[in-house]
């Protein structure tokens, strides 16, 4: 096994540090967050950390560098209080990339890509039309992560549309069956397979 | 599509709810997460909330409930500011998930799984022996989470070991090789596939 120590990481290349670094934690969930301004113009970025914070109410968290690339999304959601999250099919992985690039704010990644907006209820914000699921969120909170100055974004579930396909009588998404990737590290996209779903786990005797 | 609104999701019952908001968010990081009690007894937790928050310094989050099941991986790391993260193996996600099972403190779930205690360094928490990849971590800063009483728990990566296969000549590490799984939902394992990473994005002319 390779070995990396805390001093080993602070003199690594940042190039080399920033790839270990992504890669390291495991599989993250691959989404396009689309967002509009208060002029119109429409937004839409890839992320990979959005996270489960709970179910009841439906809340989920991702992380944020307000200084750095996705600050229109930022902008956006705090100022009309919505935000979507959108997952992405294996056709689409090519664009959704691309959404990783720097486009002044004026630009619509959505003319950059072939990925289409969709606007429905009272979201104040584009859902990728076809993708397999949407959710349209609100803003709820930010709490600043002082360590490294960056934002974990607290959204709230407003709606949430899921493929028929996907979803089981007892409530469970599987996600292999709407063609939704994965992420590994910060520019490499994996298709998983289901192997096994377990049952509640109870203490052997 | 099958459509939910915030009014639904209140109204489900309470395992339909868990399961659909738990995997509705996309894949999840499956690891294993190590820790040791003042008293030297071991503890392992499957958690699959691990997130990079940032490479340098190199810090992880993840999220935790403390009035619920894994407050022994808590305490032990508030006591001794140590924890492992473990990767989990194809072959190992049934001992991997059984660790969920709510064991007394004073049995380990390293006891009650083929997994095997591993320390090195000055970790003073257990690695999982033969994980694909290790992390020693401290345990840095926690931020509460009000909306729904959890903690997102912030440490470092003071000592980071991964198999040689893994680790690109960039620094990425390209977890397929490692038979690392992914989670979909609170049960569902996965295993992906690489289908292909992409280079830095410029916006096109």
């Amino acid at each position: 096994m390779k070995h990396f120590s805390k001093e080993d990481i602070k003199k690594m290349s940042s190039i080399f540090r920033l790839n270990m670094i992504n890669s390291c934690t495991g599989y993250k969930s691959a989404n396009l967050i689309g967002t509009q301004s208060e002029n119109g113009s429409t937004n839409l970025a890839v992320f990979n950390s959005v996270t489960h914070l709970g179910s009841n109410p439906p809340l989920i968290g991702f992380i944020l560098r307000p200084t750095t690339v996705p600050r229109h999304t930022y902008q956006n959601m705090k100022n009309n209080g919505f935000f979507t999250i959108n997952h992405i099919h294996k056709s689409q992985i090519e664009d959704a990339h691309h959404t990783s690039a720097k486009y002044p704010e004026e630009v619509s990644e959505f003319d950059q890509t072939y990925f289409t907006e969709e606007f429905k209820k009272e979201i104040k914000a584009p859902f990728v039309k076809n993708a397999p699921l949407q959710m349209g969120c609100s803003y709820v909170n930010e709490y600043y992560i002082k360590e490294n100055d960056t934002l974990m974004i607290v959204g709230q579930i407003e709606h949430l549309f899921i493929n028929d396909d996907m979803l089981h009588e007892d409530g469970w998404v599987q996600l292999d069956k709407g063609g939704v990737v994965t992420i590994n590290g910060l520019d490499g996209y994996a298709i998983p397979k289901m192997i096994e779903r377990f049952p509640y786990q109870r203490p052997k005797n």
